[in-house]
């Protein structure tokens, strides 16, 4: 395990996604381990800190996440946009051998019985709130973030620290057809000092 | 009215909030219009196209929402970093001269009756979805894009184009405490044009 993983206070946890990243989510039900990508994943609400995320009717990990109640939401890196790319365009209905063939590396982390996947900047161990209305008529998954952790290269006293780190560990930003954008320049307002 | 302003098709909508930015929500009801920054904005669906927006019960803004079912989400650029932070720290309940305040000018777009904010790089009028319990709930609203607009200095042809633009026509995407992020560098994976 990357000895640069620290724990994020819940109360920050919200943090991780705020800008609006391109995440990873992944599940565990049964034995079987999938990853798939998203653009869409929110923020909603902070104490306790919750979050939507759009999960499509054929995503293998919507099964997961539907049996087990449990998933990651985790933030790859400028680094990992092929592995994000494909992730997110390979089903595993299709692809049996989809996290193999795309090189995905899994780990555990303390006491969750969940696949984290490696190489990414920050991870949110989520607990589904089943809202069946919103799965079924929209595909929108609400869940409350109950473990948050983060590359401390990158993600530090609260805040992301972009500016200092290398460049491959930015945050990955989807438009469409392949189109990236890492996340760019930190932008302060106010005499406030990052808190 | 900027002359660089253009339609964006529909289907095509999606990819103005795709990668994630800090936006601008903006109603009108009866007589009265208001602004409010927002970072839990996100894509729900592509066709018809969909959005979600975390509103707090605070905004009089949602209020404005409420009562005439529709508004804009609109992308505030790194020049009005400044503003953003000010539109989503003040609410019109305390400080009813908001507008005037934070020098937000407003402006019309063909046949819809709603206030769209000037200098923004893009604009979609969103027309309500109602979801009492999800409104009550989680703060979380639903919303059809009706109709989709952008600066063509930095969206063309369906897709982002910052790296050929002034970097002050960036979007943000904000994490917390007056601290933003500009959009950065372009990632294009795979042999695909950007289609």
């Amino acid at each position: 395990m990357d000895n640069n993983i620290r724990p994020v206070p819940l109360d920050k946890s919200y943090r991780l996604v705020n800008h609006g990243p391109t995440i990873l989510v992944s599940a565990r039900h049964d034995g079987v381990d999938n990853v798939m990508a998203a653009a869409w994943a929110c923020g909603l609400d902070f104490s306790p800190p919750k979050l939507t995320v759009v999960i499509d009717k054929i995503a293998k990990t919507r099964e997961l996440v539907e049996k087990s109640g449990i998933f990651v939401i985790q933030i790859p890196t400028a680094a990992q946009a092929k592995l994000t790319l494909e992730l997110g365009t390979v089903t595993m209905h299709q692809q049996p051998d989809k996290l193999a063939n795309a090189a995905v590396e899994l780990f555990d982390l303390e006491d969750f019985n969940l696949p984290f996947v490696a190489g990414c900047s920050a991870w949110l161990a989520c607990k589904l709130i089943p809202e069946p209305h919103n799965q079924q008529t929209y595909d929108l998954f609400i869940a409350e973030i109950v473990g948050a952790w983060a590359d401390a290269r990158v993600f530090k006293d609260g805040h992301w620290q972009f500016e200092q780190a290398d460049p491959s560990l930015r945050s990955l930003h989807y438009v469409a057809g392949g189109h990236f954008y890492a996340i760019g320049e930190e932008i302060i307002v106010g005499a406030s000092q990052k808190s």
